[in-house]
C-alpha cells in the first residue's frame, strides 16, 4: 500500500474540485438542484467516462466504483444550498482542481499504457481524461469550453506535460508510485507557474 | 405475454413524443429536414443510446431493434411536413411524454440492476434514460438543457422517483410487470401534478 | 491491392479537410492552439469515434491506427499557424472535404454491414460517419450545426445518396473497391451539383 491513500486522496480531491466547478457554472446559468448535479456530475466524471469509451472499459469505472459518483453528488447537493461554500471557491478550488488535473491525466495516460495503446495515444487519454470534463460541463453551460480560449492560461498544456512525463518515466522502468507522483507534480507546478504568472500560449501570426 | 403489448405500445409512445419534441425545437431553430430528423432520432433515441454506452451493451439497443429508429424517423418527417401536427403539439405531447419518461426510466433502471450495478447507480441508468435524450436535443439547438432550468416544473424528479419505486419493489422480490406499471404510474402522475400545480424544485438560499 | 493506396488517400484526404474545417472554425471563436487542434480532432475523427461507439467497435478506430489522430494534429497546428492555409481554404476545402465524406459514408455503411446491421441502419452508420464530426465541431464552437441549417446547401443528403449506393451495390454482389468508388463518386457528385447550383432541400409548409 504506502502510496495508496496518498492516490485515492488526490483523486477524491480532484473529483470534488470538478463537481464544485460544475456546480458554479451552473448556479451562473440559473440552473436549479437537478441541473448542479447533473453538470457537477458530468465536470467531475465526464473525463474519466469518455476515456473509457475510447478504450472500451465498459462498464465506465464510476458504474464499478460508485464512490466517485456518491462523492460528486454530495459535493455538488452541498455546495448548491452554501452560499458561503460559493463565495470561496473560485480561489480556493485552484489546488484541489491542480491536483485533481494532475491526477486525472496521470490515470488517463495509465490506462491507455495498459490497454496497450502506443505512447502517443496514451499521452491524448491523459489529456482527454484531465479535461474533458470541463469541455461538457461548457456545453451543457452553453458557452465555448473555457480550456479552448486564448485567454485561458495553460491548463490542458499542464496535463499534456505531465502525461509525457509519467509515460516516459514508466517507459523506462520507473515505479509506478513514484512516476505517479512525479507526473502529478509536474502538472501541479506548471498549473500554479501558469496562474500566478498568467501564462498562455501564443497566438496565430 | 400479458403485459408486453402494453409495454410495447407505452415504449413506442415515448419514442413518438420524444421525436415530436425534437421536430418542434429544431423547426424553432430554423433547421431542414436534416437537421429535424437528427434532432428527433437523438432526442428519442439518445438517454437509451448513452445508457447502453455507459453499462457497455453494444450495439446500443436502437442498432439491434431498429423498429424504435424507424418510428422516430417516421413520426419527424410527418410532424416537419404537417404544420396541424405542429400547432397540436405543446399541450397534446404532455401525456405521451410523461409515460414516455416513466417507460424509458423503468427500463434504464431495470437494465442497470441486470447488468448487476448497485441501486445508486441503476436508479442513474433510470435518470439519464429517460432525460438525457432532452439535454441532447437541447445541446444540439443550442440552448441550455430545459430540464436543467430553474423555471422547468419537476421532470428529472420524476423519472428518479419512478426508478426508485421500480428498483425497491423488484428488489422485494415483485414481479417485473407489476413493478414497471407501477414505476411508469408513479413517473406520471408525479409530472401531471407538476404541470398542473407548477411546482419546481426549492432555489438555493 | 490496387485500389488500396486510392482509398487510403481518400481517407487521409478526408480527414486534412476536416481537421482545416476544425481549425478556420475554432480561429473564428477566438480560440488559441489547444482548441483549435482539440475541434480539428474531433471534426475530423468525430464521425467515425460515435460509429465505433454505437456499435461496439473498441477500442475506436484511430486509437488503433493512430496514423489518422497524427494527420489531423499536424495539419490542425500548420492551419493554425499559417494565415496563408487559413486564407485559402473555404473554396479549396471544397473537394477534399467532399471526398472524405464520400469516404466516411461508405466506411460507415460497410462497418454497419460487417457488424451485420439492417441495411436501413447501414446507411444511417453512413450518414453518421459522414457528419458527425462537423455537428461535434459546431456544437463546441457554441453554434446550430451547420448541417442542420435550412440554408445549407445538401450535404447530409450526398452522404445518405452514396451510402445507400454503396450497400445496394454491395448487395447484389459488387466487389468492395468497385461499389466504394461508386458510392464515393456518387457523394461528389451530387456535392458538387449542389454547391454550384446552390440546392437546398424542400422547406415545410
Amino acid at each position: 500500500m504506502g502510496t495508496d491513500w496518498l492516490m485515492a486522496t488526490i483523486a477524491y480531491l480532484g473529483v470534488g474540485a470538478a463537481a464544485v466547478s460544475g456546480v458554479v457554472e451552473a448556479r451562473r446559468h440559473e440552473m436549479d438542484i437537478v441541473g448542479a448535479v447533473a453538470v457537477a456530475l458530468i465536470t467531475a466524471l465526464g473525463g474519466g467516462t469518455i476515456r473509457d469509451l475510447l478504450l472500451g472499459r465498459t462498464p465506465v469505472f464510476w458504474i464499478v466504483e460508485e464512490a466517485y459518483a456518491i462523492l460528486a453528488l454530495v459535493v455538488a447537493v452541498f455546495t448548491f444550498y452554501s452560499t458561503r461554500l460559493l463565495t470561496l471557491t473560485s480561489r480556493s478550488i485552484l489546488i484541489p482542481d491542480a491536483l485533481g488535473l494532475g491526477m486525472f491525466s496521470i490515470l488517463g495516460a495509465g490506462f491507455g499504457l495498459q490497454s496497450g495503446t502506443s505512447l502517443f495515444i496514451a499521452s491524448l487519454m491523459g489529456v482527454i481524461t484531465g479535461v474533458f470534463g470541463g469541455i461538457l460541463r461548457d456545453v451543457l453551460c452553453n458557452q465555448i469550453p473555457v480550456v479552448f480560449a486564448r485567454s485561458t492560461t495553460l491548463y490542458a498544456t499542464c496535463s499534456l506535460a505531465g502525461s509525457w512525463v509519467y509515460i516516459l518515466l514508466i517507459y523506462y522502468h520507473i515505479s509506478g508510485p513514484v512516476a505517479s507522483i512525479i507526473g502529478i507534480a509536474v502538472v501541479v507546478t506548471i498549473r500554479l507557474i501558469a496562474v500566478r504568472y498568467n501564462l498562455r500560449l501564443p497566438d496565430p501570426a
